[in-house]
């Protein structure tokens, strides 16, 4: 520092040629002659040349940076939204940094302290609460450029997100509506507040005029397959059996998938189930799961774009611009028809 | 920066509140009357306040934090060593910055350069090449601390990483000791001269005198399921047929079962499938996969002991610490003894 900073121009201005020529010149283009660009470059060494971006960096207080706060690092569709949006942000130049949450809401906000005192340029955040958003509601206040990818809608946030409460709705109607009337809802979201899911759920029974009954829902207490076991561990001990199962992620599908395959319950012809994201390890299980596409292409380029709109506004930030994607169903193996009911015979294969 | 930069007791002297005041009034808080928090911040300005953890940062040249470069974000093992790391750091006082290289040396060498322009106080790095570590040996002679969590024993460089090689002649002399003598390999890491995995392979079979048959050797072109799945549809149109396949990564071998499944292969009857990882979809797969064990506990407790160890340092890094962790296998229900001969009758059921 201390010296100050030329730009192009300068370079330009000092050794007559166009602003053009001393930008390929600088970017080494062959359609410079060599001893031209090695001219351009003494000068813009002489002149403590620095290079548009960076440069532009320092004036404009941007670092190129971008900070991406996940919940949770074991979610693949999570970890697959966050490399696609670092490869997105790369394509524009920008360098992801990305950080937990662990589901944690002081963990949320440390991280957001410690993007921001690290200058990054604007952030993308998955926050563990869809409902406690004061803290990245005052970022936004101060104008800074941030973009949610889950959370309430009316929060005064720019957010890009799946629509969950739609996807919930369309899998557990799409379910009924093929004969299921005993629907298991596996959810561990609810407890943070996140009750989109559950929403969906009942509004798919509400609208079928079909009674929901609570001893089939389960808080599996965590995210991932092992939880998803015992959840169905614990719903077979009730006194209601479910023909079905909508599990609010593919990881908790899994785990019920491994559950029937474990004690001989039969998936779809004794138990349908679904999931929820479209992971690979899904779609490539030993009965390829039913679940909700989570449209993580563009989901992150619809945020990637929005960010990037956001960190170009000089002074007061536009209005929030609300962006929730509508899911499809992709029905695979582990969903059918329920069993015939057992007073019309039990069903064989 | 070349202004001077001024603290909290600064801003106090020169407005005549107390250190308490002007630190509440700069956080915006409701308790100081808006007029006072309005001139508190102007003087802050005009004094050019840093907040304390930045003024901290910039005196103590510590900024607790550490940056963690991963080369793939889709790799459940990875991500759970990440998630495990982040914790024990978290623990330690420190912040965790993640990036990924995504498998391309261009972007790991950027991400250092984030890193350590944005001055975290060290890195811990997965390498996407394991021999090609001479920007990582660069940083540690400027003692700058930096631990590898895979790579070359002998670059000169810390780390704490699990014996790849010894995993691999673990998984391999199994299913020799068991009677297989065709056993395929599925491995994407070798192209990147990453050869740890293979050599396991080659040990074990030339310990048990066992010729290696290179129509068994399959580069599946990518680490997740799907790559596996392929994989496996490629080694069932060659002429030799295996009777075990070790696919190097827990993702891979998901694959080789979903083809199986696909076309009606019994895993372990006509197949056997050894993993790698120990990755909780294995462990939960319609049939749980034998697989090596990773020890994500025990290398991110020792790497974040060794990093911390480096950091504290004053001056010169003590000569590198290499610490291998010997791999355990798990034998699941995916492997056991290979089919009977066919010239001894074929098996059934």
């Amino acid at each position: 520092m201390g010296k100050p900073v030329a730009r192009l121009k300068d370079v330009a201005e000092r050794t007559g040629f166009s602003v053009n020529t001393v930008s390929l010149a600088l970017r080494d283009s062959p359609r410079i002659p060599l001893e031209t660009r090695k001219l351009i470059k003494q000068v813009a060494e002489q002149l403590n040349y620095l290079p548009n971006d960076v440069a532009r960096s320092l004036v404009a207080k941007e670092t190129k940076s971008i900070g991406l706060i996940l919940t949770d690092l074991e979610n693949p569709v999570l970890t697959h939204v966050a490399q696609s949006i670092e490869l997105a942000l790369a394509r524009n130049g920008y360098t992801t940094l990305l950080a937990t949450s662990n589901n944690n809401i002081e963990e949320e906000m440390r991280m957001i302290e410690v993007f921001s005192t690290r200058r990054a340029d604007g952030m993308l955040i998955f926050p563990c609460s869809h409902r406690s958003l004061d803290h990245i509601r005052q970022l936004r206040r101060r104008n800074y450029p941030v973009v949610l990818l889950v959370g309430d809608p009316n929060a005064g946030i720019d957010a890009v997100s799946m629509d969950e409460q739609n996807g919930a709705y369309k899998a557990v109607s799409h379910l009924i509506a093929i004969g299921h009337k005993r629907i298991a809802l596996i959810d561990g979201a609810v407890i943070l507040g996140n009750t989109e899911k559950q929403t969906g759920y009942m509004q798919a029974h509400a609208e079928a005029e079909l009674a929901v009954d609570v001893e089939l829902f389960v808080d599996p207490k965590g995210h991932s397959v092992e939880y998803g076991y015992w959840a169905m561990a614990a719903l077979m001990e009730r006194s209601v059996k479910p023909t079905a199962v909508f599990a609010t992620n593919d990881s908790l599908a899994l785990g019920v998938l491994r559950y029937c395959s474990k004690h001989g319950i039969r998936v779809p012809a004794e138990i349908s189930i679904m999931g929820f994201d479209n992971i690979e390890f899904g779609e490539f299980a030993v009965t390829p799961l039913s679940t909700v596409d989570y449209d993580v292409k563009r989901v992150s380029q619809l945020a990637v774009d929005r960010i990037i709109e956001l960190i170009a506004v000089n002074g007061d930030l536009p209005e929030p611009r609300i962006i929730q994607v509508e899911p499809d169903l992709l029905i695979r193996e582990s969903s059918s028809r329920p069993p015939a009911p057992v007073n019309a015979g039990k069903t064989t294969d």
